[in-house]
């Protein structure tokens, strides 16, 4: 499959993260001539947070990993992920499998079982051919290197076109501290929870629960303000590990919180970026709600809508569309108080086509790869940022001729 | 555009309803060498009822209708549709339009003004040039036939692929009662409010209160059980009238609830058998839920999925997406309790595959071309019925290269 046009020139350079290291290993789950599992492990007093899918039928890994969070933080700790299979909705075999690759991890490494959290990621409802998995886990553990993050992030990828990541470097206290983060996803993204697969790894210096706030908080405004095609996975996990190596004590420390949603929201673009079938990136920015939720809804409607979608992808202006797309939204509207921006240019005001609207003005800026989209629905403060992609006939070939 | 190819044969046989005549012309409004613009006329005594899109962004004639609805049945009564402009979106020039064809239409026929409902279907956000309508309207009125049901249901098409009509007759009393409706619709179809342009006209003697209310009963089953894109347009409309003139008091009569129901299902049915580049007729069956609603939420969750839409598309009996599907859906669920039918063949029971499943058997279902998906929730006896289609190649270049 060719690499998305919206895909980074180049993967960037990764800064190593005292405390982690990573291996990665072709395990043939499914994918063959590829790696397709990736372990790291963390030192001791490292905290570790997540967030994850609300599904009602979310993965056995993900149950597992939810039941984790909170374990000892001076305890080592292990993330096993494979791509290939979900894991999800494989009953008694799910759980068994997860259960017999954590045990694995666990006798080969010492790590308390308690402390190894696994994702999987890949075709729903197969069993997960784990034995595949633990008779590699001693080469795993023996090939741990501290610079094996981009590795990792090649591993993890399923439909993905590039390998994500993103890094940030914050002065706290004088002292530098450097955050690493790592993604996959490009189908089966939408927003309202933690969706996908993302690690994020800190030297920082933070308590488990102080670490959860940050990334619960910039969760809600990074990866749950994105979606590719509204579908929302099974299997979505984000996790992140702040080893503490730095000695650079972090907490309620706003430069910090800064870099790590920083980092959160450059991996959010990047899944948007490789949207199956993407060839723009949009943003939908909506202000003027009643209030924050309504404005979320409003730019969630126009970001799911496929005949949105399509008309960027057919490069039409058609604003008509963003119309409808806030009269479905259920949020409070007033058609004569609405206006609409592509870019800088006002297309739409007081409920109908503003007064000096140029078609063609409106279709040159509709030929750019990164559009933004603005609603002011001219009735309160309420706002919200949302990221999408457009919808293109290579969704259509992905999704219909490829079992994902 | 090619006819869908889930298109009836051919046109029904509409009976001529007594009390109703119609006309179609040729106004220019926006295509060329068909037929765009219908007037039906009904005798005094006419009952008239109508559910409408509930969009906060909706169109003037819906505006229009809705306060006309309830207006005196003693009265002859006028129905006007176009289609190429929507009139919406387009601020005090569509309430002038509106104004301008329905006083147009009072000032030739002699019909009250509070008695003439009218419909734009088309691009949004562009002025109606009304004069065009306005223009014709005499000749709409000198033409009035009978038997002009099958012109008018061609005049209101836009992007679809056939003209759709639907009748039923039905013994009351011993009394033979008509039923005759029309529909258009292919694009920017979503349930939860009444879609699209629909017009069922019957000589069944009914009040209004008693004929909108078997319509706003019979609509919640039918059109609002129906997507295509999960689109919702500003413009939906459904308009029945009773004009009485068979002399058979069909109030409170079941049979012909029956029948007008019938009629009802059979138009949203070939809605969504012209949906834009639709190659399958897909039935989502939801039983076992809490309570209707939230089968309704998990009928629907599957139906506007675009994963689970593509693979029907590539006919890949991918019964994992629907698993995300319900999970994502926001109804009570339980994993392990959840079954999955394509047809007869169980594909998942008890939170996992099938013991007995057979991916061939299971891939030559999905060859057919009406497809049913049969979930079981097996927590309660709520359930839904929702008809969607597939999601092709053809629904994108529809929609990206066409300003519909």
């Amino acid at each position: 499959m060719d690499v998305s046009p919206l895909a980074p020139a180049r993967f960037p350079d990764l800064p190593e993260i005292a405390g982690v290291t990573f291996a990665s290993v072709a395990a043939g789950v499914k994918y063959q001539g590829r790696t397709d599992v990736m372990l790291a492990l963390m030192v001791p007093g490292t905290s570790i947070a997540g967030v994850f899918t609300t599904s009602a039928t979310r993965s056995a890994p993900v149950l597992d990993c939810q039941a984790k969070l909170g374990g000892d933080p001076s305890q080592a700790a292990a993330i096993l992920v494979n791509s290939g299979n979900s894991n999800a909705f494989t009953g008694k075999n799910g759980i068994n499998a997860v259960e017999a690759i954590t045990s694995t991890v666990t006798s080969i490494t010492g790590i308390p079982q308690s402390r190894v959290f696994t994702s999987s990621t890949g075709v729903i409802g197969e069993p997960l051919a784990h034995d595949r998995i633990t008779a590699k886990i001693a080469e795993l553990h023996g090939a741990q290197t501290p610079d094996g993050i981009a590795e990792a992030a090649k591993a993890i990828m399923t439909t993905d076109t590039f390998a994500k990541g993103a890094s940030a470097e914050v002065m706290v206290n004088g002292e530098p501290v450097k955050i690493a983060g790592i993604a996959k996803g490009s189908g089966m993204i939408a927003p309202d929870m933690a969706t996908m697969l993302v690690y994020i790894f800190t030297v920082g210096l933070i308590g488990q629960d102080a670490l959860q706030s940050l990334i619960s908080s910039s969760n809600a405004k990074t990866f749950n303000c994105i979606t590719v095609d509204s579908d929302t996975s099974t299997s979505d996990t984000l996790i992140a590990a702040a080893t503490g190596a730095s000695g650079v004590d972090v907490t309620d420390n706003a430069d910090f919180a800064t870099a790590l949603h920083r980092v959160m929201e450059d991996l959010a673009h990047l899944v948007v970026r490789d949207g199956e079938g993407a060839t723009k990136f949009v943003t939908i920015n909506v202000i003027g709600a009643q209030d924050d939720a309504d404005a979320h809804k409003v730019a969630l409607s126009i970001a799911n809508s496929p005949l949105v979608k399509t008309a960027i992808a057919g490069e039409d202006a058609n604003w008509g569309r963003v119309v409808m797309a806030v009269g479905k939204s259920g949020a409070a509207a007033d058609r004569d108080k609405l206006s609409i921006r592509f870019g800088d240019i006002t297309v739409a005001e007081n409920g109908w086509r503003a007064p000096d609207y140029s078609e063609d003005e409106a279709s040159a800026y509709m030929k750019n790869e990164e559009l933004t989209v603005g609603v002011d629905l001219g009735i309160g403060s309420g706002e919200s940022t949302v990221w999408t992609c457009d919808l293109t006939h290579g969704y259509i070939t992905i999704n219909a001729d490829y079992r994902s």
